[in-house]
């Protein structure tokens, strides 16, 4: 499903990034399928810290996210340290927003603001959730609990409720 | 703000479009501007009543839509007849779906709806509303209403509220 051939789109894409799941690359795809001018917004330990207890600091979380974007799409890409859900994005003028359902509304409050002073509103992406194996949405949150890796496969006996959901082959006990 | 350049890529954009307003031509412009494949979900006369009171009958309001995109993009585009929020989208498969933040959530339910039956879920453009002179969204209950145009200026004194908004220079009274 590739889909466009850009070069002069320039996308935003925010997030605390720790760990980097799936949910996470299959946002990163979506925006280098859309443009080759990605600027990402990691937040500060500050603000990851106000949604997690623990999280890796931030230059530890940048090298990972610029790692891993250099592996796959060979690219150097420019990280801003974002200390609120807005980051850069009510300062420059991006073409496209990328989100997942679950900070949709993040863009929004972005697009008012923008509204607000005057400036064009930006085209937001919403890509959805990757699902881990008992069909709910991979998040950090989940990850940090234990309850699935970062592939959304199972982690923990304790969390699981039995019966609700089928077990992947690969993780099946005995 | 042209942004990409596409051949392959096939997008939903749904509604009932009367009256043809601004905000429907922004998500039309958007829908052309990702890809040259788009496929229109035009609203039921009997879907249509259930929001609107007073709507112009599907084959006027199909001709009109056409008529539209034929003038300002050269294409004759495939229109599809709606009885609910899904229409084509479960069945056939998009690479996108372009929604206003007003129906953000029906693309929302159509993913649901999609990983519910196994298949993958569609990326959702949100393209922001545009707005009519008072800064508030133009829409068609507005413009049913009486009280703005579909170029989003001001028709009607009686609901102006006094005060509150700046009046464009053109419609300014004496």
């Amino acid at each position: 499903m590739t889909i466009y051939q850009s070069l002069w789109v320039k996308v935003a894409l925010g997030g605390t990034f720790d760990p980097l799941h799936e949910g996470h690359k299959r946002l990163i795809r979506k925006a280098f399928g859309i443009g080759k001018d990605v600027v990402f917004g990691v937040t500060s330990d500050e603000m990851a810290r106000r949604k997690f207890r623990r999280v890796l600091p931030y230059n530890l979380r940048v090298r990972n996210l610029k790692d891993y974007v250099k592996r796959t799409y060979g690219v150097d890409v420019r990280v801003e340290k974002i200390f609120d859900i807005y980051g850069r994005t009510i300062d420059e003028d991006f073409d496209i927003i990328i989100v997942s359902p679950e900070t949709y509304e993040n863009a929004r409050k972005i697009n008012e603001k923008r509204i607000e002073i005057g400036k064009e509103p930006i085209t937001i992406v919403v890509v959805d959730f990757v699902l881990a194996y008992d069909g709910k949405p991979i998040s950090a949150t989940r990850i940090k609990n234990g309850e699935i890796d970062r592939f959304g496969f199972r982690l923990s006996q304790d969390t699981y409720d039995l019966g609700s959901y089928p077990t992947p082959p690969t993780l099946r006990l005995g």
